[in-house]
């Protein structure tokens, strides 16, 4: 089973991630992403939309982080990281659709802006952090972890961007449930790192 | 089991129309949006992000559209309209980030500047729907439906703010596969519309 990898991307982190906690096996292939590898075949062919992660498991072909989650926690984990009874598995996915817009047009794209330059405007995503990451603080006040009462992919999919926002300008010295759950989530067995966190 | 609900809502009809498709009974209470009923008590205290559709089913409460979407499949409908296999649940997981992203940030925005005036910038919500749309048009020019080979809730998720794209100014005359695709979900048993679709 084949990642199409970036380090220091975030997506592709979540992955990472997850599969570290979860003690799947993946091969990493590293993409020449300054040189545009993710734009031209063959990963064009895999993923149209020209990102990365991509996830190859035999026929299986996966463009999206957040259904790259889905799939090898379905697939490897029974029901330990993505529950399957419809309350569980629709509470884990109001938190991937959140990271899927707010934490990515967010916090995400702050960091695209500030570290590698992205022509997005960056005040539009620091109105977006400052919006989603008071929402996020707010749940963690009272519960541990942003799903259920356990880890789940929820928290792998919302983790990365969020620890990473100072690198897009975004502080997160007025967040301190935010800042404990993050130590959580450190703390959690097979925690893997990368530059940033 | 409760809606609280817009009419004019595309993130509402999503449910709307799954739940008509699947003959799932729910109880619609419309919500006074531009009285903003939405962001006060006791509405606020459901749904923390302030807004709508808000799904109550006894103890459980739902946020986000593409996760009652989850939920409403899930209990209802078996294996139906969201497989619960890892490759087809993660297929189906594809589309609903891609309608919480970039649909909701492409012609879901256009449409909310030019019917509700909302302070957004216009140009960037036409630059992702000129971004998004044609990778749908590729899609679905060898696929009959989004995901799997038969309709799930990925098509419940991004017909709504497609078919009102020209409500926002994005035509969808270039796109003659999404039309062709919009035809075939308007030919479902039991399809639900809404004004604009």
């Amino acid at each position: 089973m084949k990642l199409y990898d970036l380090e220091l991307s975030g997506n592709c982190y979540k992955v990472r991630l997850f599969a570290a906690l979860a003690r799947i096996p993946l091969e990493i292939e590293a993409v020449d992403f300054l040189g545009g590898a993710h734009k031209k075949p063959p990963l064009i062919g895999l993923n149209p939309w020209g990102e990365i992660p991509i996830l190859v498991d035999g026929a299986v072909v996966l463009r999206d982080s957040q259904a790259i989650l889905v799939y090898l926690a379905a697939k490897y984990t029974g029901e330990t990281w993505l529950p399957r009874d419809a309350a569980g598995m629709a509470e884990v996915m109001q938190w991937l659709s959140t990271t899927a817009n707010e934490v990515q047009n967010g916090p995400a794209s702050a960091r695209l802006v500030d570290k590698f330059g992205y022509a997005i405007d960056k005040a539009d995503t620091l109105r977006r952090s400052a919006r989603i990451l008071p929402l996020i603080e707010a749940h963690l006040a009272d519960h541990q972890w942003l799903a259920l009462e356990r880890p789940t992919i929820a928290d792998c999919a919302v983790f990365p961007y969020v620890a990473l926002a100072p690198e897009g300008g975004v502080s997160l010295s007025d967040y301190p449930h935010i800042r404990r759950w993050m130590s959580r989530v450190k703390a959690v067995p097979n925690f893997l790192s990368m530059p940033g966190v």
